[in-house]
């Protein structure tokens, strides 16, 4: 069995409504010094699993079908086992 | 400038209705060795402070303020100089 801990982030070129939504509601409650916001996905997966490879194989298939929208933004996979 | 990665998560003791959701789409796919599946969020957020401990300070600031729920999400910040 594995966790895999999957981020997903927008692809720098795409912007960010609601980390601009964000930041205007930062400054509105004093921090001015939060200058720049990004927001993305942090998910934990348990994946039943026998390898490592495996699971990251599988894990890599679910990011490109389901958890990431590969047109717009970048995930990243790390693996533990559990 | 420092910037702080924030991870936002569910509490363990939370249901995660989301997760939940995501996992049964991924069953459907064809993913059931997808177990447990929780979901949460990612910051990335730029401070313009002059020391480490000023930024770490007010990036928790801002999370007991706006960005967690502290009753049923924790949060946990990581800090790099840019």
């Amino acid at each position: 069995m594995f966790k895999a801990i999957v981020y997903v982030t927008l692809k720098e070129s795409v912007l960010d409504p609601q980390g601009s939504a964000v930041r205007g509601t930062l400054h509105k409650l004093g921090f001015e010094d939060a200058k720049d916001i990004r927001v993305g996905k942090y998910l934990e997966v348990t994946v039943d699993a026998g390898t490592r490879e495996k699971a990251e194989g599988r894990v890599t298939e679910m990011c490109e079908k389901l958890l990431a929208n590969t047109v717009i933004e970048d995930y990243r996979i790390e693996l533990m086992e559990v």
